[in-house]
């Protein structure tokens, strides 16, 4: 949710706001050109959404929360579309199952494009009456970071329908080709401290972020980079996956559960791992970060390690200070020991936008820092992600602390 | 299966038997051409497959059981169709798991009409040498009947799919559209007699309608023809779905479990009853044969209106002898009291082909006669169709006996 | 259901009703008595009931369907048992959650055996009296059968409970210990003809076996004892179990599902087959019938054995007619390939007692014969045994035919 | 799990340990004396445990982690017991089903106390042996704490049994009837500061409370006692239950899910409330606090009341600073807005004993105070006790921060 207060340049002035909204939209759709028709039409699983629902919610959410408060004479696109493709705005009303967002055949990937189309031309307009400005500002902004999320969320998403497909299909989206290896591993340690921590900038921030507010951390050290391939191997070549020792138990009980052995999208062939990226099969870089894995792997593999995941605090402050530490955004998110909680004075907005983020503090651990397929203008060192612990579809990897 | 003894004209001479095959292929495409490319990749459950499974599964059946065994220097289409598009024959080996049939996004419906023109074409290479004529043509029968089965569900799981949607979209067939009412409701009386069941005559049929076999029939009556929507209607208005005394057992635990009060796609809409049908939502016709039941359902109503369903000895009885009954074919599937099992002597063929019927000989309820939306060519008085006592989907009704 | 028109001598007069009564009574506490405390309260699964509830459930029976309506001013010996030991009769009322059978700590043991004496002494008051001996008499042998079935289901409820145990605890009946093997196997065949199927003596019989009627039975052949151990386990050792071909597609999906190797209660002990029996764990025995195997494990065998279940048509005509079959009564229940359904002309007595039998009539076979578990005077060649295709704590085995 | 550092008094002499011994194993007789051999043996869900598996698992703790280690000639009293009776630690060994728990029969409930008479005298014989005084007395410490935890439980869960049972019997404890009121509720302020957090004294506590660590607070206020029965009906009255505004998104699912519209074990009479207690069913009263409510209810709760849950660290440093304020201790059991998680520098001891606490930190919420069926001697400001946000069985409550 967007700080009411926010008063960065780029909210200001009207054609830069403009063009940042139009090169916003733009992206989300450069991301669906790869995939046919029917790979954005399917849902691989009740936690991803297809691609064409992300394109018509994103304008949804643009439609609902600025053009019905403010547009004059406002009629919706397609009114049947308010229930259709509301996410989880109790406060907006009905929502389609979930679950059964691939079965909407209808309405067609032509007419979702329309509905973005006729969305864009009517938020533009808006833009340019100077009386509305000052209100559309602080909400087109949290639109536009909204859809940056769900950006994310289309590659995550088309990425886990592909790799179900026994044809393995590529992509063709290079965010994960290998990168150059960021040097050796350095500790770097911090002293026990008061900090502050929480968005206290200008510029833009969800609600979770703030208030800005202090923490009192123990001294503790960070590794300069996250934990490879390489690593990751050595810890399933010691029966990693078969010692409980390393697991919380509730870890244990779902490696057992869901006969998990590495993690998601590893294919073993005979002595040697490959991977399906976003570019298909491929072999498996030891000098790249590990992805995709679970909290509970993260977790198991610190305790292996003789280390921990770091609290968002540590993470946060770390951030904010040290250049050294390499990897903190663009290649994968980091999971943190801190549960997903409200910061201390904690509000949500009022009304259906403020249902954003805070209903959802609970039984979800925090992960920091950006992946290869955050855009690059949607990071910030007091970002706040957060999935349940057995997340393993988005670009999650690990950064010991000790 | 095909009784490998057929010796209809029809699977003796070239040239028709390309005509068959030719215009059973071509009416698959179009079923399919009033759905969108998405309507035709989509499964809206497991029982259900996408129309593009449909279109492939039954190009592929043709491909393994006859291109595979006949065709010299025989080459896939594509290696990994064997997988994707195989059913169920364990005898062929590995299959694609079958709830999962909507993530197939790949191959393409394109692909898949191309996959068909091929399959085509090569069968149609086949029939025209004579020397493997002899050997091709009861496969050939057994593929077409095969593929009449999927144009049924090519039907009702696109009905099913499109009723799922809050849009409600129009199919675009008028498969369902109102006819004219079979006139009063007779009962026709049948002494007790041997009578002579299964399949003997000239002409195709499958495995499980054979060997023709003698059982012995009770006197019985059966109705002149199926039970209406009003007289459905009647039931429910009587409290039918909450007084267990007319439920099997079973059945009452499904109504609570599902919270069902009426057949599959009515809907209330005030005093009136309205019908999702292949044309759209519409008044519910109260002369037309009530559809959409299962057979719990059919149980209830019959125990309500102090009669029974017919056993499937006394149904075809009557189908071969009495010419005063009405909707025998074409309607609807009328379930039967009869649990599906195999006649007195069945034997499934040796090898894959085999596992076309005897395997699913339990936990089933055999249907006769045939729907609006079977294939004409497809219907006989020995037909057995069979779904679970659940099923709700297919065009199912009911007609009394006593 | 007891047959209203029943006029069996024992029904006639008092004193041996009297007899019957307390004799069948007795029975039933003798079956509790190697039984714990804690055994008698214990449910190890939802099918099976802990041994507390059958001995209070059908002292229920006679209180509910007899002294309720007989007995002058009844009075309930207490509420709320009426709810908490009815088993499954909505027009009774109320039922307590069949799964939950086992929570039910209070009433304890010692009450419930105070409600049996005390229901006892009710009944034999009544039976003195001469005025409603007319109308006690077919209710009372209903009651003293139905507590006959429980008997059965006490031996193989507790012999599941004991048999999840680690300690392994021996019930101490000797029911199963070895008997003198029937002697070699021999085909008995039936030529074609019109029998006469179900009840028509004199003497107690339920009412599924009623109305007595003509079937037509083909030619068949019955082998004249049940399918033993040895011959089983070359079925496992000739990879029964991973050969989808013998199975029923339902029946691989089970044995999948449930990771079933070998029939219930078998242990592996390197080369050698033990098995849990009432008397402990022992050697299995080859020349003994096999026990505890599903509808789908005998089907599989049959189909790997070249021959098939009969139905139960056959095998009461060869129960009735041909003494040199063995093993019909007394070792294990027989499955059929029949589905369990209604008699032509069956109707339920009104009434709650009315759902003892029909409203189960759908997903069930039928076995036929009596186990080692059965009280003799219980077994007759019209009774009617029936349980879903996955049942496996009855003591059922397998006779072929062909 | 024990801080080995641990040196106080009670565990420094011989006379005083064997007394405190003697005196917790009497305790857990003493709480199942109430109660019937078969409310011992029964489970009432997989969270709760019989009795008896109480009784033997505790004495099972002695007996693994002292006797095993330090009696001369160990023999184990019955070698099953180390399968049966281990309830969650890898390093032991395997373990007997949990969620089957109430299968186990046998051993009787006179056997486990056999077994507990046995481990009993073996612990004392050793505890008068100076040399292994040393060794004994953390472990017997850990031990004696250990089996308080599972005193509160034996009562938690018996009333989870009882109170499904229709009869609703009394356990007969009076620990739940009504207190003196506490008086009005007062708002106590704690100024922004660096507070300790951990346990620092001398005495007993378990690995999870420690290291002891500073924190820093922000300003805060804490309500002087819980919230009560009439007030939580006004949350109820003013529709707390059906508003999504109030929940976690979690939280209205788990509602919705399970159909909860208000505390557990409570039940309504007409316009009144009643309430399940060890007592039976007693009127509710308004003035007592709110007990058996979830974090979700909690959480709910605090948003209708323009408050929240307060952090374990706000808890604490009122807890050691503020005597002011009430029922901190006795009462209910208080849901913190803190994720269970281990304190900065926390490890867990090695070996099997390390599995006590640590494992469980992921997905839980702390919980500070005791409750009402909490032995007095067991609770300490520093104590940390945590369960799933779902969890209603334990006797819960809500204070109020903001």
């Amino acid at each position: 949710m967007l700080k009411l207060s926010d008063t960065s340049p780029a909210a200001g002035t009207g054609p830069t706001l403009s063009d940042a909204f139009s090169a916003v939209r733009a992206y989300s759709t450069a991301l669906a050109a790869p995939l046919s028709v029917e790979d954005c039409a399917a849902q691989s699983m009740p936690d991803a959404s297809p691609t064409k629902w992300h394109l018509a919610h994103t304008s949804w959410f643009f439609e609902t929360f600025i053009l019905e408060r403010l547009e004059h004479g406002f009629k919706p696109f397609n009114p049947a579309f308010r229930i259709l493709f509301n996410s989880y705005y109790n406060g907006i009303g009905e929502k389609f199952v979930r679950a059964q967002r691939g079965l909407l055949t209808r309405p067609s990937l032509q007419e979702v494009f329309a509905y973005r189309e006729n969305v864009d031309r009517r938020i533009l307009d808006l833009l340019e009456r100077p009386s509305t400005q000052h209100q559309i500002a602080p909400l087109l902004q949290l639109g536009l970071h909204h859809e940056q999320q769900h950006q994310e969320l289309i590659v995550t998403d088309a990425k886990h329908l592909l790799g179900i497909n026994p044809l393995q299909p590529v992509y063709g989206l290079d965010f994960d080709s290998p990168k150059a290896a960021p040097g050796n591993l350095v500790w770097h340690e911090f002293p026990a401290e008061i900090v502050e921590i929480g968005h206290a900038e200008d510029g833009f921030c969800f609600d979770n972020e703030t208030p800005k507010h202090r923490q009192f951390t123990e001294t503790f050290s960070l590794a300069s980079k996250l934990v490879t391939n390489a690593e990751y191997c050595a810890f399933i070549a010691d029966g990693g996956y078969s010692k409980p020792e390393y697991w919380l138990s509730e870890g244990w009980d779902w490696i057992q559960a869901n006969a998990i052995k590495h993690p998601l999208y590893w294919q073993r062939n005979g002595q040697q791992w490959l991977c399906f990226t976003l570019r298909g099969v491929k072999d498996l870089q030891p000098d790249q970060a590990v992805l995709h894995v679970s909290y509970y792997e993260a977790a198991a593999y610190a305790a292996w390690a003789g280390a921990r995941l770091p609290t968002e605090a540590e993470w946060e402050r770390a951030a904010k200070s040290e250049p050294a530490l390499k990897q903190l955004f663009g290649t994968a998110w980091q999971w943190t020991s801190s549960a997903y909680a409200p910061y201390p004075g904690f509000a949500a907005a009022p009304g259906a936008v403020g249902e954003y983020n805070g209903k959802f503090m609970v039984n979800q651990y925090v992960l920091r820092g950006s992946s290869l397929a955050t855009p690059a203008s949607h990071a910030r060192p007091t970002y706040r992600n957060f999935f349940p612990a057995g997340t393993r579809w988005q670009f999650s990897g690990i950064r010991l602390a000790r």
